[in-house]
């Protein structure tokens, strides 16, 4: 190894900010050399707070550091597919956040990128694969432990406390809506455990507790069933209005056994006894549930530029995961069972 | 009260067992008067142990005893319908387990014959609706503690151990396939805590383990998504290869919080701490599990006949929930959205 | 067999209506024939529903009636002790509620009572024995799963809302105090399971939430360690303010595994989720955690006596028990370590 | 702040690793500048992952080394008392693993060197009070969400699968016995959620899978009861022979509530079923318990120094745990109810 990763990161919001603490102070073998973000008080915050090198409110300009390894992308997703083929044009290393880009054509597109730049190490955020427990579910799977895996079903729904300010930002900008919003770590996941692609989809959904979401046609709630190329069946359902808190769960049934993750989202090993009943406390938000998988991802990332090797997650995985949330969200809005195939989903 | 309900029964497998039981000797305002079975061990090893007054190998001859009030149908699905319609002809009390027919056809018929006699007490076995652990559920969401209620998920799933006597039974009997045999008790559940009923389903599976399923055209584990009339969603699973054993699971979940039921199939309350970690043992089987409701429901019955009342589980019930068994079954079978409308349904 | 088993029953409170309508409806081989309560109200009631043959006001004046076989006894507790004897003298197969006597010079009488009359079947309610999770616990230990039992923990705890009725009833009636009147069930599952008998004791406690309990020298909550003959250890907790429900919890750990009976109190298979987490619901009461258990137990005293055999729990039992009981009292009184000898703690 | 704390550390053993990898990689404003140890394995080990600019075989030379800032003491027990006192003289900061001193005499000794710095910042390695849960449970305790505490129960369990590799340790070296090296931290907590001292105790125990234990008049498995100074109750089980791995557990009941922390302990979020049922993996080790707390509680040493404050733990907890193990040993040798008293703790 020769010294350490230089990474600059473009984006300093929630995820961004803990991306870059954990670069800036929890993995050994990097440091956080620049930070990018329009926002000047983040940038302030930061270099009050870590002194880093360098400080940019213009992404084009950070790509000329030639100090740097690597480009953390954290922006808003709007925003990634361009920068992830400008970071590889400029000869980065390349960690996106989900999602690769807010359209199937964008994601082929960074696809092809990833592709022409196949001396760079490029990895898309899908933390989960890091946990801890879905980790040793894999592991577990590939062990056979349960047989051929038949069934997946996968929650994903966000506390009710923040519906509001997805309700905010949703009237103002183009989430992807739902399915292709929340569900896109799910569908990954489902790829990961399964072994094969979606074949056919049918979502549906509705805006039960807020009519708003009606009205943006979207869903605050929905749910998608899925067929598999190789016969086996997935159910998602997600959500935004979650009253106990952030509640992600993962079953795989198999031929001789099941497994499940995260059944009760609770916060820690704290149960309180009181008039009520027996009460576990669960996770508020994904950061505190993923904690340990944002810097495991980031160490792996780290760690392939270092040796020299590719992380399992690809490209491929982003788009395929797209190309399901693009199906899901044809399925919810035509009624329609939907053939995944990625002519059919384009846009245009 | 004047005096005991005297009832017949027809039908001495494990459930008829089980009712003939809790006839016999848990149930204070009612008499075990008549048993009706072909296999003749059955009937004498009844007559041995509770001496029964009257015993016949001929249901028609049974129906002619005029000192019965009541008459329990707990024999082969094949024959309810027949023996239902019978017993209401003849003044008598029903009582039948589920299903009310093997094809949409008789149990439009059993609906017929109920409501042209519409003062006698008839009940269809939906035991789970008596089980303490559904009934709480249902008080809850009808004193409103999960807001309205948008998704229901069931799980059904039997124990693997018995799934070669299925394969067995179903090679030489019509079983009614996966979704009307195994989740009719789900589709009824769903019914009765979403107050709505079901518009379109998708229905999926495969013989994962076992290929004999594929020759039945049947599914050892499937399945279904419904969108009810009220756009609320329904996530059904079905299976007949639990590794773990019995596993019935019920989830609610409504605007303002949710419900599960069963989420682990606990026999008792007891864990064992051993080599392997924190282990609870499931459930065996449905006598097992719902032992309780089995005698709650006949309770119910009796005392329906007894306070010239009706019981809450009508024939719509059995109708409806038959319904829905019939579209999953032929959108397992077409591969297709099925809109869920009796006349479609209807087998020729 | 010859007919039912006729039974007696004195004492109409809560527990006692337990065993009543059990004997009346839910067993099959056995009748109630007769009831004896000085309440009045309770007698009406009684009649009024079941029209039991013979009712008493006078405990003496049923013991004359020659119908009956067996006697149960769920008077207070101060009656236990004479009423046994007086039954037993009387030619009856006796089931009494725990304790047998008040003072352990009752309990002896009341074993030297049953032991003149060894041809009787005499019962004491220790009914947990015939709870399905703690027989289950029983014979996995039987079959050496957790290896050698070396330590057992019990937890005894009444629900807060039942303090005030305690306080009132305590203040005007000797109860035997926390460890004798709560523990006795704890202590009886203990020698069962670990099979061998305390030695020693350290008994503490204090009346934390509610003063009169000090003025009664009494415990509200309190706290027994026990060394066991064979070097086992015991952890006996109990108290009667319990802010969540009835909790009656045990562990016992052996050298190759552990057991747990009960670790949340769940009254059924229901978990809420709402806006304060995953809530399960507990029990409220002895009646709601053991029904089970008290119809079991009814059931295997009727079927001693049919089957002219002798139940598994003995007087020597009940006295053990007690006598564990009458050591934690003084220990708790007297602030020392108390070797457990029969003698040492007869009262004078 | 001014620049990093610039730490040596002494023990690379299984803890000093963890702290030698969170102090160089995950903290970020410390830096690892030296490590001790005698095996040069380790140090090689060290140099080679980490490029640490000193190593030293020597403690006493460490302490000559003037960049240092603070010490850390990872060392084996019988070390640290006169390690902790060596630097302190020397002048640095001081953060210590338990215990303080394997005598309470040395316990002693340390406590009057710390307070003669009291310029030093002094820390013992009590991680759990920074573990999440347990601060969550100190929080609520805090708040009064259980009113009064009364009763704590704490259970420290290692693997069974550790207990050979102990045995050896303590043939050859003075361990401190059960209770001293096993339940310290439990004491603490103790002490920390009761508010209140240890007042008296009995401790009983055996070896009850391994004779061995007897010949070294210590306990496989043991457990001691505890009266506070308040009244309030203690429950401390210690053992090494846990089959289903390393279980730490604690209880604290109040007036209004009790709060559990671990009392399953689930390595992670996965719950597989197979034919044994539902099944929970568990922890296999402290450092993959208190991986999150060992990390914690360096950070807040860290901090304390940069920031001029004191950790809330102070060499008086370690004196008072130590003075709890102490009794504890004492009664479990004498077999005799002991007071806490520090006079008749001392061992000479």
């Amino acid at each position: 190894m020769a010294g350490k990763i230089k990474v600059g990161i473009v984006g300093l919001g929630r995820l961004g900010r803990q991306h870059a603490e954990n670069i800036a102070s929890r993995i050994p073998n990097c440091e956080l050399t620049a930070i990018c973000s329009v926002v000047e008080s983040e940038i302030n915050e930061f270099q009050e707070k870590w002194g880093i090198p360098y400080s940019y409110a213009n992404y084009d300009e950070m790509l000329t550091n030639k100090e740097l390894d690597a480009i953390f992308i954290a922006s808003p997703s709007g925003y990634h597919c361009e920068q992830i083929i400008k970071a590889l044009h400029a000869g980065f290393h390349v960690f996106s956040e989900k999602p690769l880009g807010l359209y199937l054509e964008e994601v082929e597109e960074v696809k092809k990128a990833v592709e022409a730049h196949s001396d760079k190490v490029f990895m898309v955020g899908f933390m989960r694969r890091y946990d801890r427990s879905y980790a040793a579910a894999k592991q577990k799977i590939d062990n056979g432990d349960i047989g051929e895996p038949i069934l997946i079903r996968c929650y994903g729904l966000d506390p009710a406390s923040q519906m509001d300010n997805f309700l905010k930002f949703a009237k103002a900008n183009y989430s992807g809506g739902l399915f292709l919003d929340m569900s896109i770590h799910d569908f990954d996941l489902a790829r990961w455990y399964m072994g094969s692609e979606a074949q056919e989809v049918w979502a549906i959904g509705g805006g039960y507790a807020r009519s708003e979401f009606d009205e943006l046609q979207d869903a605050e709630t929905g749910a998608a069933m899925v067929r598999f190329a190789n016969n086996a069946m997935g159910i998602f359902v997600a959500g935004r209005n979650s009253a106990h808190g952030y509640h992600i769960e993962t079953e795989i049934i198999g031929t001789k056994g099941s497994i499940r993750i995260g059944t009760v989202p609770e916060r820690n090993q704290v149960v309180i006894f009181n008039e009520t009943g027996a009460v576990k406390e669960c996770f508020d938000g994904f950061i505190e549930r993923f904690e340990q998988a944002y810097l495991s991802e980031v160490e792996e990332f780290i760690n392939c530029i270092l040796e020299e090797r590719k992380p399992t997650v690809t490209v491929q995985d982003g788009v395929e995961s797209t190309k399901l949330g693009y199906a899901c969200k044809k399925s919810f809005e035509t009624r329609q069972l939907i053939h995944v195939q990625t002519e059919s989903l384009m846009t245009n």
